[in-house]
């Protein structure tokens, strides 16, 4: 690759019309990359950058894509092109792209497909959206415990033979454990097959098998099965039905891409938005703004009980306009304590560290941690506002911190758990909405010791 | 299990020294639902609970456990027990486990392993801490291209013989993908087991060679190294040096491992914290104070320039106390909207979908995105507080609205790209910080609007 292509994006290229370049930087990179710039750019640029790929590379690029982008990519192709990217897709993955197209392009796309895969896509397409059913790949082989190693390898071999299809790119179907069941396919467990390979000459299933029987139900949820391979370490997770029959097997990519979606829902949520779909950069500006606006009117909403409280204060307001000045000060604070305490929960919920049972063990921690930083931050401050002001403003201010820093992270430590309850997504009660509800209440405890602390100064003000 | 048992937390089957339900509880649960159930209790508890395993059982759990939490329960086991646990793991967990062990016991450990396993220990404690080098898993096996599939299995499973010790526990080493080097140990690809056992009799490793060449060296971050496997979907990631020889393998486990660690910290940063790298229910209140009180200190000082903002309009205030009324609302509205932004480019960030030299265009949609949420909020309580005040005060809070959400999106977008930029942690600028520095320059705009509607009468009330 020379320089220029080294340095210069994709992007730049196709816009300088840089044909030779551009080519040059895509055969330099690795399929998995440049499936990554591909979600910088515009759809119709991606359909340009496309064409330049080896028809080799463009399956393998496609495979890398997330849906909604192939989705955009598809709409810039002729129908040819689309039916062979389409074909060249694992059945897991067919099912999730027919989800993000329109329904007649889907229905084309699956005519295009051999008979025994379309019933295969027809079969996954049956399980509800964001079940582990739609994530599996349907199992080709299955073993016996009473086979040697090499019945077994013979019969892997063989099996991957009949299935091979010509017209179908097979190159993600990487197992690598296999289930094992009873003559009824009922699960007994699995035997990954690097033990397989490794054992000695002669070895029976049984000796191999995994002890540990996880699986999932096809109607579970997708991130549950995700977060149990993530924990058992596995490679692959059997799919059951109801009667613990086996279904198929979910593989360690496919997990490891709904965790990411995951993390990607509770990062906006914790930021107070609705999670994007799409990449930041390629979301049009109007999809930004509605994933956004929801709660930003909800939170403008409830930023009205601030008024309130403001309100029935504000002769106190009228009599010390000291007091206004530390408004500020006092509900960051509190919104600050508040959302350190709601994201510590809300993670260990995530990786089930926590659950709703444990609120209790969780209201103490936060009491004894809320009060500890208030009595610090207090003391912190105290001087400064009493050189500044004087006395009364100070230990006005500073219990206040105390009082508010407590609240906020009982506050923060329980509405998670509280949410997750009742079925919420807990990360909902990160960062924004924590802090909202808590300005209010922080306010009424902040003119609470106001109240007490400057009575007289308050009297002699409104008395005069 | 028994109805008493199932419902039970294994917690309380402590508590109330209920042993025998106890064991009926541990022997139902997996694993790896064990080692998670470890996280939730203190060191104490554990040594009890890690007594009423079997021997074999109680291996397995321990390889489940997170470092930090081995290195707790280690604390509370007698030394026989203590080094049986140790020489279980697997190399690169041994050298994590080591790295949190007082030094003394830290030598007494090492000194426990076989020679050979000792000297692979030592190899990987020399790399840097959060290095791909401590992650891997050194290879036992490479692969030349010109070796027939049949030759090639042979070869993994005498290798597997061979490196088999009776003291060490190998179930963690499931190596799914095999390195192919040249004869100078130059690494040329990969092939994957699966695809060398479901290959024809006879085909060449060559044909089965991974054509995307991914490896990292082994310096490189441990985050690097995951976030290329999840993109690149590999089940190992070849490690090699700076020649480009192979060293060894990441696991997928371990690199979920890491994506969870990052995941942690993200979540942590976005609220304003410092990472906990215990779990929340057995960290002391202690620390949890200490992570969050930092970032409070910083917080509570950068709310001084709130104070310094609402002093010199403090006439202002006086004249018209109604203005202060809306603070809250203010404050909170450009706190919200701009974490909203700087957590969709922190989060945008971390998958690689956008790099700092993305500036101008960040800038470019969330001015766009700031400015249309702005109108429609704006628009969305004009009415409600020319019902409540009068349309002086309405136009004041509503065009501050659409001011403060427009620049805060930009701030919040700009920040995170900043930080990454001067090698700081973007998600460090995600919600609070960004909103501690929106607040101060929120409330400048807000006087300024209010300085030009409501000129007329902030003149009359100070004249008078």
């Amino acid at each position: 690759m020379t320089a220029a292509a080294a340095q210069a994006s994709l992007r730049s290229l196709l816009h300088s019309r840089d044909v030779d370049t551009a080519r040059q930087w895509l055969s330099a990179e690795t399929s998995s990359s440049i499936a990554e710039e591909f979600s910088r750019l515009t759809p119709s640029e991606m359909a340009i950058a496309f064409r330049l790929l080896t028809k080799e590379r463009a399956l393998r690029v496609f495979e890398f894509i997330d849906p909604p982008v192939q989705a955009d990519l598809l709409h810039g192709l002729r129908e040819e092109e689309t039916g062979e990217m389409f074909n060249s897709l694992a059945p897991d993955d067919q099912a999730e792209l027919l989800d993000e197209m329109p329904a007649k392009v889907a229905a084309r796309l699956l005519e295009g497909l051999p008979n025994s895969r379309r019933e295969l896509v027809d079969d996954l397409l049956g399980y509800p959206a964001e079940s582990a059913g739609r994530l599996m790949v349907p199992t080709p082989t299955v073993l016996s415990p009473r086979v040697t190693r090499e019945e077994a390898l013979e019969k892997i071999q063989r099996n991957a033979e009949n299935s091979r299809h010509p017209d179908i790119n097979a190159s993600h179907s990487e197992i690598a454990v296999i289930p094992v069941t009873d003559d009824t396919r009922k699960l007994l467990g699995t035997v990954a097959l690097s033990s397989l390979v490794t054992a000695p000459t002669g070895t029976r299933v049984e000796e191999l098998l995994h002890r540990d029987k996880h699986h999932v139900q096809a109607s579970e949820d997708q991130e549950v099965a995700a977060r149990l391979m993530q924990e058992s370490d596995m490679l692959a997770l059997p799919v059951v039905d109801a009667e613990e029959r086996i279904l198929g097997l979910i593989t360690v990519d496919d997990a490891m891409e709904v965790l990411e979606f995951e993390a990607t829902e509770d990062a906006y949520r914790s930021g107070g938005s609705e999670p994007l779909k799409e990449p930041y950069l390629t979301a049009t500006v109007m999809t930004l703004a509605k994933k956004r606006g929801i709660w930003l009117i909800i939170l403008i909403l409830a930023a009205f009980l601030t008024i309130n409280v403001m309100e029935i204060f504000e002769s106190t307001l009228e009599a010390v306009v000291v007091l206004s000045v530390f408004v500020p000060m006092i509900i960051g604070t509190g919104g600050n304590a508040g959302s350190q305490a709601a994201s510590s929960v809300v993670r260990a919920l995530a990786v089930d560290e926590v659950r709703p049972s444990d609120i209790f063990r969780v209201i103490w921690r936060e009491v004894r941690v809320g009060f500890l930083l208030g009595i610090f931050l207090g003391a912190l401050i105290f001087p400064v506002i009493f050189l500044l002001y004087d006395g009364r403003v100070g230990a006005t201010i500073s219990l206040s911190i105390v009082a508010i820093c407590t609240w906020a992270c009982i506050v923060g430590g329980v509405l998670p758990l509280a949410g997750r309850q009742l079925g919420v997504d807990p990360a909902v009660f990160s960062t924004p909405v924590v802090s909202t509800l808590v300005d209010a209440t922080g306010l009424l405890i902040y003119f609470s010791v106001a109240g007490m602390i400057m009575a007289e100064q308050i009297a002699a003000a409104t008395g005069g």
